[in-house]
């Protein structure tokens, strides 16, 4: 079985290489790196294109040969396959599958868009031309103050909410909502989009994740999980 | 059972009353209308949050009680509970459950992002100034040129050769893929982002899914599904 990662920067690929240092399965890990100048600057190399026509990462290659590539069924297959002690698939009660799925969905399908467009407005603003750049600053803050802005701190809000009183999303252990839910929470953090002083709970689960030695192993491999080129 | 709509507009709800159509299971519906002025026009109206903090829809009441609101969740949750005779979990082969999560995830996670990025181009242009609206009109189509043009054409490219020669992206009867994939695809239908007509196979899975009783049952008992409201 293979990973295929890309970056220096802001992989999406820590949380799979985090659930398989959890796992504790052997694995190849191909590194590739993003284009550093030119147009496409910042995105995926072509060569991730021979692989899967999507060319993005991460790319699991299954011990079978099979390609996958969205991350929550990278992280579906890997627990289903190899969790056989079944320590990452919830702890009972309400940390079921119906919760796995509707906060694996959230990272990805709620979360995600309103953190792209975050990253858009962030972009947009320092990509413009020094003379127009106080006006379009001016109109990107106008939306976020109306829309991204307060999306974004409501979704806070409401995980803030569903952790409750638990160590992870999915109970005593990570489960898949867990890995899933890492990155659009170490985006918002890592840009500067909250301040997660206001979220006791959820600053407490990001320190309990990233002391796991998993989580530390994943970094190590990775070649780079820096998000600090938007930062402002 | 019960499923909370909400609209006229463009409501993701939709694809889940298609769903609970073709599972033929007894539901009732509350139907909700979006804000129609002021500075929340066409968003969701207040009450959605008392049933969940996130106050979006559709959000599914469960037999028990519970509340789903996302609807990759909703659709894995209806079709384990009540499609007894495997119907809609694809019908072997590669049409296996991996694959439904690739292309779910792939529906939420990857066309979200980049189709919320294109209708906020859209929108951007029709709320800017009529004196600044040249200039931002030229921004934005810059961005969609250079970025999500080029995107959310691979993405189509890539489903139409995922679906192949099938029927439905899960065989011969839809799966949650194709529910899923539904919306993001008569997104990009109509809000005029792409021509079908390019895209031959794409074409005859959107005319088949439109073309069933269930998807016309639903069709009829939501309150609108007309996405022209950002046409140009």
């Amino acid at each position: 079985m293979s990973l295929t990662d890309r970056s220096t920067q802001n992989s999406q690929s820590q949380r799979i290489l985090w659930l398989l240092e959890e796992l504790e399965i052997p694995y190849n890990l191909s590194l590739h790196y993003r284009h550093k100048s030119g147009p496409r600057k910042g995105r995926a190399p072509p060569e991730l294109a021979e692989s899967h026509p999507m060319g993005k990462a991460p790319q699991l290659v299954t011990a079978d040969g099979r390609v996958i590539a969205e991350s929550a069924a990278i992280a579906a297959y890997l627990i289903t396959t190899y969790d056989t002690a079944k320590k990452f698939q919830g702890d009972g009660g309400r940390n079921d599958w119906v919760r796995d799925e509707s906060l694996t969905s959230f990272a990805g399908a709620s979360m995600g868009p309103i953190e792209t467009m975050k990253l858009f407005l962030d972009i947009a603003t320092l990509q413009t031309p020094l003379l127009l750049r106080p006006l379009v600053r001016w109109m990107m803050g106008a939306i976020d103050r109306a829309f991204t802005g307060p999306e974004l701190k409501q979704m806070l809000k409401y995980l803030e909410c569903e952790l409750g009183g638990q160590e992870y999303f999915m109970g005593k252990e990570p489960g898949r909502a867990d890995f899933m839910l890492s990155f659009p929470m170490d985006m918002a953090v890592e840009f500067g989009w909250v301040d997660l002083g206001e979220y006791e709970g959820l600053k407490g689960w990001r320190e309990r994740c990233q002391a796991r030695e998993a989580w530390k192993r994943g970094l190590e491999k990775g070649n780079g999980y820096d998000m600090g080129f938007v930062k402002k």
